[in-house]
């Protein structure tokens, strides 16, 4: 059974362990992944170094930050601070050093840590040959996106924004073959690409779209949701502090 | 081994389905459970009645709506709209008529929807004698909130907010033992509380302080998180229909 390998970037704020600890439970539940866990941090942190040690899963603990200027707003609106960028690619330069195509099956799937995965999403992708698609619920500002299939072929792109995008998806919504970053050794992602063109510009250097794969019953049931937490306030930890309490004990981890 | 009652009030928004999706996920992870989802809805509705039966879990499927009078903003701002509250006491209903004290070991737990759970918290409370407590994170605008624990017993509560409640606990800090429901008859969730007081005024009802059963660790671990998921917007849904467009096909489930 090929292994699915998924690439997780994650950086540091309050909800970070929670969103991980409801990923690693759905993760569980699925054979034969291997999780690449990739932090946005000068440093590898204890919290997730120990919730991977004690998660019992099959991971591997990388870092890389992201470059400070690239994380200030951009003054050209069509470039986003990138998000997770560096931290995929960290992802696949280990696959690339990590990973024989000649005796391994492998599929990659690039895994937000906020989303929120049914676990028979991993059947779907397991057995992709190039790359597989399926549709992505709550994104785009519509109830789902997804890929218009006739006749089990993609034909286009069911999103409200530029569905002339050559692949106008979310990076929650398709899986690619291990072996096409051995096709293809260059193919990464981007810092600099325009504004929602980040999952395009990346597939567009691995596959054409007569190869995608419609997967979740012709691309009819969501099976992933692009799920975001609410940022939890703090202004009683300030509260205490103005009246010279100490607050919270910065011991008990969150 | 005592069976975990795990009480669920839900209700129908666009992120209902992920949320019991990745909170099934957990469950699905311990052993013992019997999950008692209640809609807040005048029906069952199809999506959790199939989300229900298709999740292998051991459930009870019941439904009660909150009157809308009590949904709308009260005018006294002592009284808030209560959520889950008559949910939660079918819930409690359910058990009274078909949990059978004298033979039978079980324990209770109001898990939310939206809170996120570490499988180890179900070991904490498996073995409750009267009620087990425990810190929860991401709430009151603090870090977490927890009993304050003296030599193994609880004598106070670390909140910023009326830390002097008898019970100064979140919904998701406590689990009690089900003998209680027939130790105390009457005891359950009322529509009517002062504000901040729900917790406090069902604890109330079935034990004292002294009675309290400090785990996580004398309370210094945090293994569940009061997190909350945004309200997807769906502004390109009306764009669509603006243009006369049908927007997303209303036969694919989300
Ligand atoms: O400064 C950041 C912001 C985000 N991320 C990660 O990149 C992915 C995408 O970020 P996010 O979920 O915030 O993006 P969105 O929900 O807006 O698509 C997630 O796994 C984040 O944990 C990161 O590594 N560094
Ligand atoms: O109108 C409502 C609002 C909430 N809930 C449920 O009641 C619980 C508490 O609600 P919520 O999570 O919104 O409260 P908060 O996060 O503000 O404590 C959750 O399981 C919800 O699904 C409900 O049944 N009906
Ligand atoms: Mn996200
Ligand atoms: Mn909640």
């Amino acid at each position: 059974m090929p292994t699915i390998y998924l690439i997780t970037p994650t950086y540091y704020r309050h909800v970070q362990k929670a969103e991980l600890t409801r990923l690693a439970h759905t993760f569980m539940l699925v054979p034969n992944l291997h999780w690449i866990v990739i932090e946005d941090s000068e440093v590898k942190t204890k919290l997730v170094f120990h919730f991977l040690h004690e998660s019992g899963l099959n991971f591997t603990h990388l870092n890389v930050a992201t470059p400070s200027h690239y994380k200030m707003d951009s003054t050209d609106p069509n470039w986003l601070k990138p998000r997770g960028v560096l931290q995929r690619n960290a992802g696949l330069q280990w696959i690339r050093d990590n990973f024989d195509p000649d005796h391994q099956q492998g599929v990659i799937y690039f895994a937000d840590d906020d989303n929120t995965y049914d676990i028979r999403l991993f059947d779907e992708m397991r057995w992709t040959r190039k790359a597989s698609v399926w549709p992505v619920g709550l994104v785009g500002y519509l109830r789902y996106e997804s890929p218009v299939v006739k006749n089990s072929k993609v034909i286009g792109w069911f999103t409200y924004w530029e569905p002339n995008r050559p692949f106008a998806m979310d990076m929650a919504g398709f899986a690619i073959n291990a072996e096409l970053l051995f096709d293809f050794p260059d193919a990464k992602f981007k810092l600099q690409v325009r504004r929602g063109y980040q999952e395009s510009e990346f597939l567009s250097q691995l596959v054409t779209i007569d190869q995608l794969e419609p997967k979740a019953e012709d691309c009819t049931k969501v099976l992933v949701w692009h799920t975001r937490t609410e940022k939890p306030q703090m202004k009683n930890e300030d509260k205490f502090k103005k009246k010279g309490l100490p607050g919270s004990d910065m011991n008990v981890e969150i």
